[in-house]
């Protein structure tokens, strides 16, 4: 194996959302690579995408893609689902790196689990933006022809998350008035289509009933991550990552494109600690010679 | 009087919002203000401003109040409760023209309403960003040496109003959870200090009893621009506007800066009607001679 080999197995993961959402799939990642290292984008000066046009999101998505391959990443993860659902080839194109969105592997993983039902029924919440683009419904329909698909938005569940109300009476009113249609659908599966939604699981679970498996995309995306490095021989080879590693360690990089305060608290909120590194800073992707513009402007 | 005077007299007025939350404020000087033309941008490829930093804040508000000048205004109402806490002196100094906030006005009406309490009791209910800022509180003060003040933020409010449940349990639960604190404190008056609230008027007022006062901050800053109308003399003289507006006809003009078509949507659930004249811009703020780089990119 040549040095050059030996440096690209030991660069970090890049992972980006549109804002602390993707705080999950990062968990997701860290849990199955404990190996890896992981550099974390989160666009909050920008929050939420799902909102927003596709010219928008896809604008958005390759300056942050371009931020982080500025920085020295051997893989991509695109952690928001609205923007794998919008602007995956866009964000492919913009960078020469392995990418890896969520709503392939939150979608290929629902038909794995349903894969000896007759009739498999599957489930997708998810934002309004990501239930328009029928992202998910195409990605299931590539993967399986006879899946009976319903798609739900529960534009309530993202600031019910931030707020941690995860087991609230209100949250659990909300979710069932939300879920009714997917339950009376009688589902097999039901994929978290919302980085923001495995903060909510346990409501969710007890929504929809316990015989009915949850597909949380970004440990679906954690799963194909593993197996791409594994078939690209691009596990980290570095002793000092090795068996020691906790949630937003020192070898964990966090910038945000703002109000990094905030960031912080509700990254304690989700996954019980802050990050040890985390850098404000702008992002207007790489000019014409790949070069980054960006500019830190607060610690 | 000159032509030039007449001219003034007969431009619009600008309303600037983070999005669609400003609609109220639209709605509050319209219903006040019949023989005016306004022009409404709502920055909603940046939205929201209430989890974003000061600084951010402060450039997004300048490039919106620049563009809005740069159209010809007589007047400009910064609708957003975040931008008026946090730049309206920045926004003043970077448009030649009088600007209203909604701070301001909503605290003033606050305390003339409970000016004769021995113990004249006020709550404000807002954004955390809005809350954080102690604006309302710092602007009562001014107004009010003795008034007792409490402030909560209620972050579920903007996205129930945005899913129009009005009048759902689970909104009334909320409401009775966030105003808890406000109910014990036994306030006089409750200044709605978000653009959002009014439309959850009903659930708040039932909340808190009918014998509070609730202040739309929208309504008294539409007050204030009267005020300053008459005193300025820069009423529009125009037959063409008189008695025959309808909120939303083609007199007024609606601008967005993403997502047209979502906005054209909230607006039907704000004002039961959608904007006749709505198109999508950039807003790049202007160049160093005045002059606007805005863009149209859509229809």
């Amino acid at each position: 194996m040549s040095p050059n080999d030996e440096h690209a197995k030991n660069l970090p993961i890049g992972i980006f959302d549109s804002g602390v959402g993707g705080l999950t799939v990062y968990r997701a990642l860290h849990d199955r690579l404990p190996n890896e290292r992981f550099i974390y984008l989160g666009d909050t000066a920008r929050v939420p995408y799902g909102t927003k046009s596709l010219a928008t999101v896809e604008r958005y998505a390759i300056e942050n893609s371009q931020f982080l391959a500025s920085l020295g990443i051997k893989l991509l993860v695109v952690a928001c689902n609205t923007a794998s659902a919008l602007a995956l080839p866009e964000i492919r194109r913009s960078v020469g790196l392995d990418v890896v969105g969520v709503i392939g592997p939150g979608a290929r993983k629902a038909v794995r689990l349903t894969k000896d039902r007759t009739d498999p029924r599957i489930g997708i919440i998810a934002t309004e933006a990501t239930v328009q683009s029928k992202a998910y419904s195409k990605a299931i329909r590539a993967a399986s022809e006879n899946a009976e698909i319903i798609e739900s938005s529960c534009p309530l569940f993202v600031p019910l998350a931030e707020e941690n109300w995860t087991s609230e009476p209100e949250t659990y009113s909300i979710a069932k008035k939300y879920l009714s249609e997917i339950v009376d659908f009688n589902v097999d599966s039901l994929v978290l289509g919302c980085t923001h939604y495995p903060i909510l699981r346990n409501v969710i679970q007890q929504t929809v009933g316990e015989n009915v498996n949850l597909i949380d995309s970004g440990e679906a995306c954690a799963e194909e991550v593993d197996a791409l490095l594994k078939e690209k021989d691009l596990e980290n080879s570095l002793p000092s990552t090795r068996g020691k590693r906790q949630l937003c360690d020192d070898l964990d990089h966090f910038y945000v494109t703002d109000a990094a305060d905030r960031f912080a608290r509700v990254a304690e909120r989700f996954l019980g600690t802050k990050p040890a590194k985390l850098e404000a800073v702008e992002v207007f992707g790489t000019d014409e010679l790949g070069i980054s513009k960006r500019e830190k402007t607060e610690k």
